[in-house]
């Protein structure tokens, strides 16, 4: 029998980032996936010196499999996808197109959006990003508009990253695009999402009885 | 005999962005890996309305083999890479390595130097992006003083893309990186980038000619 994955993720996070660390879409693709998994952890304090020889920026999460090691969640994402046909399709051009939308997600939404968000909190609420943002957002919510899922023509690890990317409070709250909407709705309705999402927040509380 | 692969890239583009337009990451990966390609284009005029069938962002490059239709720069490299050894090592923990450095470059790295240049150059030079990208340099340049190559212990699509992202001028301008300096210099000067900048180059110059 394969050892089961291991996800690695901090120890504790404080309350406002908690059902939002990354870890959550490698809990996700697995719960959807079927994997075997266990969640092993690194001290949230101290993050940026102590396991830089496993993650060299400090970063959660990171995924143990046998013998191969990965950090940063689009690549695990990926490697999980390779193990699993309920993430990916495996013929050449679902593969193809399941991709190419994870990749968008993380290199063409994620890079507007995460530095927006970064410079709206930090009190530049006249970031030039925004225009940029609206734009990309916009035409997304017009792929989202006419079809339910963004690969293959059914649900995908794109979407599963796509829909993480986009259910970031403070994106929703700025414009309307009901397409994105609807879209974040039903994948966060997913029973492997919601056993994720409960089970990072328990993670987390769990913690705060060591802490205290 | 195999169609040869098509890239495709905008007919003209500015002086400003030529030798930065992101076809180059295609040509440089298909020239380090000996795979016959030929460059077709889309108008760049009207690109935000034009191709919207075949990027629904308006961008370029995206990729045609055979069947298969990819957008997204990084998508292209990791497909190109499943075709030449040169690009991505087989075994499954090199692969493996060399997914979680391009995911890596699109998503820790190019996630805060993209909009941090965007921020700078639209005049708001005091972005709280800069320490954040500051951070993320200076652990890259950590790990660059330690290896020459960032996975498997040689050169893979990983290093072309990572080069391609540092090598922006506004972002070697600013602070000291000296290894992640003489990491681009290396790759630059590897013939398959230097023949791709060139038929870039060209290929913008000449379209000169037509509109004039």
């Amino acid at each position: 029998m394969a050892e089961p994955l291991i996800l690695w993720t901090y120890d504790w996070v404080p309350p406002g980032p908690r059902g939002f660390v990354r870890d959550l879409r490698l809990r996700w693709a697995a719960e959807e996936a079927g994997l075997a998994y266990r969640v092993c952890t690194v001290p949230f304090d101290g993050r940026h010196a102590n396991h830089l020889d496993r993650q060299p920026f400090g970063q959660v999460p990171y995924l143990t499999d046998g013998e191969i090691r990965l950090f940063e969640s689009g690549a695990c994402l990926l490697h999980l996808a390779g193990k699993s046909e309920a993430l990916m399709p495996r013929d050449p051009a679902g593969a193809a197109d399941t991709l190419q939308w994870v990749i968008a997600a993380l290199n063409t939404i994620e890079m507007v959006t995460v530095p927006w968000w970064f410079s709206t909190v930090s009190g530049h609420a006249d970031t030039p990003l925004t225009g940029w943002m609206d734009t990309r957002l916009g035409q997304l919510e017009t792929v989202l508009a006419t079809r339910d899922w963004l690969a293959a023509g059914r649900f995908t690890v794109a979407d599963l990253l796509m829909a993480d990317v986009l259910r970031i409070k403070t994106l929703r709250a700025h414009g309307t695009r009901p397409a994105s909407e609807a879209y974040v709705a039903r994948l966060t309705a997913r029973p492997a999402f919601r056993k994720a999402h409960a089970d990072q927040l328990a993670h987390f509380a769990a913690a705060d009885a060591t802490r205290a």
